[in-house]
């Protein structure tokens, strides 16, 4: 691996970005914004049957990026087992519509993080469930029936540390050709946004906690 | 592969769900809905540097998943030399919010896909590209200036065939355990959906074509 600095290159020819390299960052504080406001990864890993590419819940704790299931999970026995994994984070911002074909894009912030996993154990493993549930929904941790020791050991937690990644940002409007400028033609972005929905109770008797009343209410 | 009937099967070993069965879906379909949906996809590939997961572009045309993008890009050069490939696409409905941590969960469609990918060439090459700018916007390749040769040649598309694949859905409330129902808990669910936010027009001068008129104004 090649120990670059982290605030102008990338730590390793795999993380390099290649296509669109002036759309890279691989400074920490990016790739901590990216992972922070995601829910759900892609998780890459190789076994006997072949390369999969499979979804799961993600989230940061530190240095680390964390990951969890049933221990049944075929994903996690791979990554538990010291292969190396990808994992990637993608957000859609919109879509870019320029007057040439060629020139569309989208707009998106996405990471991408190699290396090998570590399992959780001991008192850190029932700390880094609280911290999921906390970036679901922060203050739920004290409030939710917390994981039983059936439950604990039925459950595997992963962590990736955050030292092999390259991020990819682009945002803005289209870039078109100089010969295209004026064709009569509609250029610009079609803005997406993972907006909140109202929340759909199940128990209607219990007054909503903060994050439930909030959910969908800050203009989105 | 197992050739197994895809209303009622999985296709092959390597694509059959066995975390949470019951919500394996192997029927067409499902699949068509989930990736029509879609604008992005997980690719994961191997190559002497590893396993990777990079997110593109995506578009369905029949019985195939399209991708494109620069000849030069790792990822299509790797997938168009004959690799076996998992495309993953994930929509993120919503989270799931149980009376326990332990049934905390996410709504989701997902689509696994296995494969490996064809070079697209010839006329259909073309094609697939206008196929791919109206999957974005209903009627712009009658708009936007097509690829002259210079442009298509420097672009390289390529297609799975979708016979390989699972679907996985999760939808709904909360499933808790009977013990924990009456626990003083909200429980419920926190929708998300992927919102059109207003368009950001490059051409103001330029009169909106329905698809950018109609963005962010259906109640979205």
């Amino acid at each position: 691996m090649d120990e670059v600095n982290q605030k102008t290159g990338p730590l390793s020819e795999r993380a390099r970005v290649r296509r669109e390299a002036h759309r890279a960052d691989y400074d920490r504080t990016m790739l901590d914004a990216i992972v922070d406001a995601a829910y759900v990864c892609h998780v890459a890993f190789t076994d006997a049957r072949g390369t999969h590419c499979i979804p799961t819940a993600c989230w940061r704790q530190g240095d680390y990026l964390y990951l969890h299931g049933s221990n049944g999970s075929q994903m996690l026995k791979a990554a538990a087992s010291g292969v190396q994994v990808c994992v990637t984070v993608t957000h859609l911002d919109g879509l870019v519509l320029a007057r040439s074909t060629f020139n569309h894009s989208m707009n998106y912030r996405t990471a991408v993080i190699y290396g090998v996993c570590e399992t959780v154990t001991g008192e850190h493993k029932a700390e880094s469930l609280d911290a999921l549930v906390e970036h679901i929904a922060r203050g739920r941790s004290h409030e939710a029936r917390r994981g039983n020791p059936k439950e604990l050991a039925a459950t595997t937690v992963l962590r990736l540390p955050l030292t092999e990644f390259a991020c990819k940002i682009r945002a803005g409007g289209p870039n078109d050709d100089e010969d295209d400028l004026d064709l009569p033609v509609w250029a610009g972005v079609l803005p997406f946004e993972l907006a909140q929905r109202p929340a759909i109770a199940d128990t209607p008797q219990i007054d909503e906690p903060v994050y439930v009343a909030k959910w969908a209410k800050d203009g989105n």
